[in-house]
């Protein structure tokens, strides 16, 4: 098999199967209990956050613990909300995760009004209309460090600036960037960032949610763990696992691993725009995640291009998994202006540091015999 | 160790683990791609929602996992009242789980307005109360099926038929109660069912709902997945860990492991109250789980009793660990009418089928030694 779909979940590194399995069988203990036991799980529950707090250059005590990002994200969401006098209000930008974009629809319901910031046709956030949207207050503007889909780098720190001058905490959405590029949550200034372990080879089930120390918060599931800002028996086991995820990104990250990625990926992008008619990269003139990359072959529709993959045991990814149920065109591509038979069109290729040479020439081939000849029907048709 | 605090969490069985490091090493595709990879992750997931399904006696479509049992009680409190039209009332039981009475609260702040079901002196569920609160109509009540303090099995059927009968749905938390005595879904009729894996030798980090067919439902946490009841990449490794765990509580059910439990609990019971002046069984008079005792060894506090046990290496517990971090009485115990002071020195032993006829013996021995030179010091004092 050759994997590259990462952006919808990684391979957990064996450091990280090892940490689970020895938080199972042998601390296994509830880190609430007063007994040595428990104790000593609560002992490696701290360790473990100040390893992924330090990968995301926060305070150990701002991590806390979720299921998932999209639990990370519907906490902030409802955190920002519940602050007493904040304006019933959201900003959030056109191209965030489907999860996200529910939270915000049920939140609608409720009469919450929630604002779009537009994306240009890069696919990059338009921080201009930020001020305008911000006229009247907001709870929160929501935006994605890095799309899943595009891969394309969102100008967050911009964001983050225009809104502390409206007065107005921010959410960043980094769950496609922790572990792929670095995160300093102290330097950006946000008051909620969002992460998942899976995507960053360690366990599902598993992510935090980053909050501002300081910054007031209610929490969405209630209960005393986690400084009572998040109810539950802690995941320790998920927790051992994303510890040793994060300690294996943030070395990473300080060397070539993102470099070699980002060449591969490169190589992927050239090698099919010289082995296929009419391959269209979106967000490729604008600043990307360097394992990610989203194409369209002619008037190809995904399913086409997938099924060839599929046969080949290679697995890509048409938009983001957590709508691959649906046909829709994807919400991204559209809020950049792709018209929708385009968007259809869109295959996602998303790399790790487990990717070869080999697997890109391989990819390359295989879509070159399946594809060339479907192109080519296409074009004389 | 002789740990004697299963009601906390329990040892992962080695199958459990099993499970997990498996999911993790070779099923760790997303079950939400479509990809060959991805579907394997599915197909296994529908094995496994099957498995937890069987235990519980719910079909597998009205099974949604969550990531813990905190968080399913605060979906079927959120899902209740989210009912068109729903009454802004909760009736729920002066005895439940300490996370479950946050989220009322917290709904409290939002004006519903939120109704007690007390219990007897026995911490049993007083049913007749419950046809006059539901006068007016309620959103649902909320009942545990045997509580983690002392064990105490609750009418259920009862409240459910008494609901039923005022239009009004039932959430069970039935947290402690699955994987040691049988747990009917189908039978029970109650609307809602909450679990946790960890309580019954699985991991930590995965639990369920159980939301009864056709039941009207809208999600705490919005999202594709568990068919749009509750979003965030599939915890594959917790459900796999879950439903071997739900395998071997199933077989354990139908064989002699309870009553072997239950044998070693009145044991450890009969053998204090010989060894020791003044010891006091919460609920002893009424069915409890096989696995649970509460007692009180004359006036001392419990922090004594748990110090002397711990320095031979024994866990146990005093109330629940989600609230042992506070010095606060037990609320169960408090509403059982229980004295302050005594409730201060309740004790909780919970045992499992890792406890042996050897780890009661010590206990009784420790205690015996370390505890009548204090009691007599009272008593002379």
């Amino acid at each position: 098999m050759i994997y590259l779909d990462n952006n919808a979940t990684t391979r957990p590194l064996p450091a990280v199967v090892a940490a689970v399995a020895e938080a199972l069988n042998v601390h296994w203990a509830n880190p609430s209990s007063k007994h040595p036991a428990g104790q000593e799980a609560r002992r490696l529950l701290t360790e473990a956050r100040a390893e992924v707090a330090r990968l995301l250059g926060a305070q150990p005590a701002e991590v806390v613990f979720t299921a998932s990002a999209t639990e990370a994200n519907a906490m902030a969401l409802h955190a920002a909300l519940a602050v007493p006098d904040a304006p019933r209000r959201l900003v959030l930008s056109a191209i965030e995760h489907a999860g996200l974009q529910q939270v915000a629809k049920a939140l609608a319901g409720e009469g919450v009004e929630v604002l779009i910031l537009p994306v240009d046709t890069h696919g990059v956030i338009v921080t201009a209309a930020l001020p305008a949207l911000l006229a009247d207050g907001a709870a929160v503007v929501s935006v994605m460090a890095a799309n899943n889909e595009t891969g394309v780098i969102q100008p967050v720190a911009e964001v983050v600036r225009l809104a502390r001058a409206a007065g107005v905490p921010v959410h960043v959405d980094a769950t496609q960037m922790a572990g792929r590029l670095p995160v300093d949550c102290a330097a950006l200034g946000a008051r909620f960032v969002s992460v998942s372990a899976h995507k960053l080879h360690g366990p599902k089930g598993i992510g935090a949610l980053v909050v501002k120390k300081g910054a007031p918060f209610a929490p969405l599931l209630p209960g005393q763990q986690e400084r009572k800002r998040r109810g539950g028996t802690e995941n320790f086991p998920g927790i051992a696992g994303f510890a040793a995820a994060a300690r294996h990104a943030l070395a990473s990250l300080s060397g070539a691993e993102g470099l070699h990625i980002a060449a591969l990926r490169d190589a992927l992008e050239a090698g099919l725009a010289a082995a296929l008619p009419d391959v269209r990269v979106f967000g490729a003139g604008v600043p990307r995640l360097p394992n990610t990359t989203c194409m369209a072959f002619g008037a190809l529709d995904a399913e086409v291009v997938l099924q060839r993959l599929a046969r080949a045991g290679i697995c890509a990814s048409s938009g983001s998994a957590c709508s691959a149920g649906g046909t829709a065109a994807s919400h991204v591509l559209l809020a950049m202006g792709v018209e929708e038979a385009a968007a259809r069109g869109a295959v996602r290729f998303s790399l790790s540091a487990d990717t070869t040479p080999g697997d890109i020439a391989t990819v390359i081939q295989i879509l070159q015999a399946a594809l060339a000849p479907l192109l080519a029907e296409v074009l004389t048709a």
